[in-house]
């Protein structure tokens, strides 16, 4: 059954989920499994080992949680602290505000650091607050290293050297959904207590599992953490971890055959380049706006972010209706601006299963639909300007060689 | 890859995860799709009009929600109560203790009346409880329809007769995990304020949603429930179910489908003829389970499971050893004993996508197991005694005749 | 197992064989069926009357031969001639001169007429060859629809005439592989006797089946066609339509389902309205070659093909390269240039399972190849000229609207 | 879209199209691809090397020809044989009667020798006819290694010895349609000249690639077959193996990765094992209807086949009701009798990947069946004969030590 059925493929262009790659979808296209047998368990230890990989961590433990991007927030929260202890947070879109809400609700006193939406997080203001709190009252700075509302990157590294120089306690809680897998990301080395993806985005799975690792600094912390919690609850999993059954509850049997073959695309292309053509991507979908004579909604160059763009229109346009043409017109799909950037930006999500040439069909898109919607881009213009880039810095395919 | 390939079908009689059919494995062999999109809305919703059928209700709001049976239990209690609020909790076997267990962590004050394991929830006790219970300090009755470790089904008509008699207003919370989609679930009928199932049983979907419904009471008692959710609060589901876009974060869009899917094919052979189906293949796992001259882990009639059938095995046994070598030997897959009754039963799982000749084929299985294991069964038997039953009652097949 | 992984998808553009959409792929992820079971039959019935339809044919028997393009051809020409007849046969390519070859070996007397490659076929010389042949020894005219190896498309209307306006009973054969369900092919008005595709082609489907379609005069030529034939006689298939169980021999379960999904899908996107996209697509190609300075290896106007473009390239350059860079850096599959043309044409097949912004892709990535190869292009020159082109021609989508 | 929903799997025991295994349906779960680049070719290089292991032979030449078995029996003949030779060839049933008719119809002076339907090949007179023979008029020996309509297998090494005895140059050409990968097959040891078989049999393939393997006489025989072949004809395949090309013409992409994946699960149970388990389905099959009262349409034990047991009805018995009742109501597919045995006997096939647990529910499915159709057979008997002897025979499954 489709419902809205168009010839060819859809061209998906959403910051999550994505593409999945042909791979992956035969791999989980199977029956289902008793989890109990001794199957699942030799699966399930593969990939605890390997998932370590994509945070660069070796002292980190992993937990695989039936559950989305929402749901490893709320573990990762929930695991390490308890009601009223003082965080401190990031709002600068709208997913570390839906993140400062889950916050609040759980019964932390969030201590929010507001940006304007397009800029990143404000970490003098937050070097200001480390060294002020000598009492340590500050239990978790809660960070997200890339807002997908906004297409801005963090520097995670320098929230590191700032909790150092101040010899600062606080746990270091990351989400890195829209990063981790397309973004360098160095949990050991930046000493991430909590880091966490969702297996829809980069990882390019469907949606249904978060990626929790947890530092051993997380895991003591565990301990006094008072927080209310069953469903996410770490130390049930570490029970079953002792048992060697893994699991506490069923899992997906699909997604864990699925995260076998993600992993297994990623090695095989290699971690670092992986991240290279993420680098691509965004340089050339950046350059592509440029030439368009559009602004990008990130406001300096630090913060770009090579997973996502979000692009601002001329306020004679309704972002909205650029994204509702793409589909109705071209069988593209684009992100939507969400609450404060609603109808001034549009989203090109360039992460996961995806090449040079899929994205410069979407960029010769957008230039239609901007024609489309009476902005006077010239045709051409933008894959060109990623075009002149790509040439000179796409590799080979190592296996073509 | 597959650790631990052996020819031909797995024949999985675990009581859960269970079989896919074929057309929902297709259903679900895609490629992502942004969620926001026209297309997943309209889906989701013809999904929330029909999957109130299969818990008999026209009053109840349906959630799908992304997690497992142990997140819907989470949901269920989260949010319908407060910590501190008194609960009666029949505990008969692995998952009710479970349930109960989880209840105690979320704060509440269970009050736990304890069964043999093999008998069902103690309803006198209950009548006594509700009579004694003036003040109405119980707020909540938990109930597990099918205990799954024991192959025990209890009488929820009897629950609400017991709480009209007393005019108890107490929420009536039901876990129908391996029951409904299986056994004749009467929701609006028997006044359940929540019910709850997971997609890997009797539904026959991968695992990883959890589905709740909850009666107008429900959804009422939300208002004052001081529980902490967030992931599990269902007023972010009405929230954007009010909006037309049903998901306040990403669902998995192949769950979606195979939901769909799964749906058309229950409705297809008709709600009623998937109730006989079950009935049918209970009963001959009874009768081969007489005829093996075994018994039955459910001590009374009463109870007897139409889902899931625990086998006690003599003393001189260790049932994990046949469970063993089901899978080392026969590639069949049947369930442990958990817990108290672990190495004294095993289960046949009889639930889902599954015919009668499947069936016989385990039976045939569990026959040679239990020679093996050196118990003096007569080959042939239990199958003769399960077959004589079903000659008489399988119908032809509707689309065939 | 993929021998040469590359990130994101292919970019197939090969004409032939083509992309296969999502539902089409789902539908053929199936076991096997015994195929003298009654649901076969009551599957075929509705394909055979359906396939009709996309050779706008209401009198013609159609052939779900389990054969390729090659087989299928040799079905036309043995269940109609006999060794020693006369066909008249038009070289103007690779494939034309194939099927000629096989027209030799089979044993006609094959009075070829051949045109430079690049050019139609040469129907002034048709015309004399009728006009001449009072005695009428020409028992055939085959001819290829769409030579796939140059992208040129002959005109059967003008055959048609021809035949008419000589009052000749020879049969007209033609070879649809690169044009039936993608170009408008009206069997019944043009009189054809016997048409056939391939099901790899613009149907969209694996390799596998051969669609052949007889009127009744080519029916009523199998009764004195004394060419040697067995697996490919038609009145194996006949004798069996007659009975209502349609198979000599077994079919492809899998390709019988998929053939289903891949009509269903054509139909729903109109088949009026599948040819209109082909037509966009054909019409942006040669604007994009246009724009890059090179030529159509296709001399005229009149015989331009909306299946295929095939590109002629500069003396210094090597077309195979061409091919091969697009492979091993940018994971775009190319046609190469065969035989005569082989080194000096590449080929774009815009046929079957396609949209525009897929299109758009390759472009791109032929600009960048052609750069990478020597050839002067203004980068997003052929992206400019085509979206020019589509932003006034492509429809909403029907379905979104 | 399943015209015939049932619900649980089908039981799939005709011989013929068989059960695919999940992992080869996930293998061909896939788009097509350019079979020009340099990924088939390397595909196809280990395709042709390893499936020669199945043949048993080192010095054959294997052609996967994109057709049935119908077209690799006249693959088989028009490469080898001219009009006009003498063949001697064994009608003992509907398979060795319809090559018969192809051979008739192919031109050849067939010799026809014929034996009761149940009966092997009559290898005397094949004897006397080599004996009387001295001009070496005779030219090919066509034989049926295993008759699928009758469930008999010939011995082939009695043929090579007799031609050995009688210094016989005929050619040795023999259909291993429902024997190869099943039976344990010889063609180097027997001097077999060519061999073939079809996807949908013991590969448990979907149908679509005749397999075929030459030996070197028999491509020495090419250069004097005169018969007519075009399609068919292995000098195209050959030359294109010399190019390492390898396709003359389009193959399918599915089976092709179909085939790899088939052929690693056969190595991996290793080939050995594989015949060991048709051996014990076989047997058990046998004692089965034995144990019912019933006769094998085999009349010698020395005929007996591994691969199906035609069984033989009752007269008051039309054995296409069990066919009808069995598909009806049991979702149970077995064989009708054909032709001669129409309406005498049904067919068990017991081929490809299947376990014994599957046969054993096929099985009491059988039992059930018989006793609606009004004979008068003790349910359990057949299952309780065939587990009496596979549990002494099935080992553990090497993975699950």
């Amino acid at each position: 059954m489709d419902y809205t059925y168009a010839p060819g493929r859809n061209h998906l262009f959403v910051p999550g989920p994505v593409n999945i790659p042909e791979p992956v979808i035969r791999a989980m296209n199977r029956n289902n499994e008793d989890y109990r047998s001794p199957a699942v368990p030799a699966l399930t230890k593969t990939l605890l080992e390997d998932v370590k990989k994509i945070f660069k961590t070796t002292t980190g433990t992993p937990f695989l949680i039936p559950t989305t991007g929402t749901g490893a927030w709320e573990s990762a929260l929930t695991n390490t602290l308890s009601p009223g202890d003082r965080t401190v947070s990031f709002l600068i879109g709208q997913f570390s505000l839906l993140w400062i809400d889950q916050q609040k609700r759980l019964g932390f006193n969030v201590d929010v650091v507001e940006s304007d939406w397009g800029q990143g997080a404000n970490l003098d203001i937050l070097a200001k607050k480390l060294a002020e709190d000598t009492a340590h009252s500050i239990k978790a700075i809660c960070i997200v290293h890339n807002e997908t509302a906004t297409g801005v990157t963090n520097n995670l590294a320098t929230v590191r050297k700032l909790l150092d120089h101040y010899r600062h306690p606080a746990l270091f809680l990351v989400d890195g959904v829209s990063s981790i897998c397309a973004l360098d990301f160095r949990m050991d080395e930046w000493g991430v207590d909590v880091a966490l993806t969702g297996s829809q985005k980069a990882l390019s799975l469907p949606t249904g599992m978060g990626i929790v690792c947890a530092s051993p600094k997380a895991l003591e912390a565990t301990k006094t953490a008072k927080s209310v919690r069953v469903f996410f609850d770490w130390n049930d999993y570490l029970k079953f971890y002792k048992l060697g059954t893994y699991w506490p509850y069923t899992p997906s049997i699909q997604l864990l055959y699925g995260l076998r073959a993600a992993l297994d695309l990623i090695f095989e292309e290699g971690l670092e380049n992986v991240f290279a053509r993420h680098s691509r991507l965004g340089k050339a979908t950046r350059l592509a706006v440029e030439a368009w004579g559009l602004k990008n909604c990130t406001q300096k160059e630090e913060w770009v972010s090579d997973t996502v763009t979000a692009v601002l229109v001329p306020p004679y346009i309704d972002s909205s209706e650029i994204v509702r043409r793409a589909w109705k017109r071209y069988n593209l799909s684009l992100g939507l601006g969400l609450n404060k950037v609603a109808g001034k930006v549009f989203r090109i999500g360039h992460l996961g299963s995806l090449n040079e040439l899929q994205l410069l069909g979407c960029l010769a898109g957008v230039e239609m639909i901007l024609k489309d919607v009476g902005y006077p881009v010239k045709l051409g213009s933008g894959v060109a300007a990623a075009s002149a880039y790509l040439l000179n810095t796409i590799p080979l395919i190592p296996s073509r060689i």
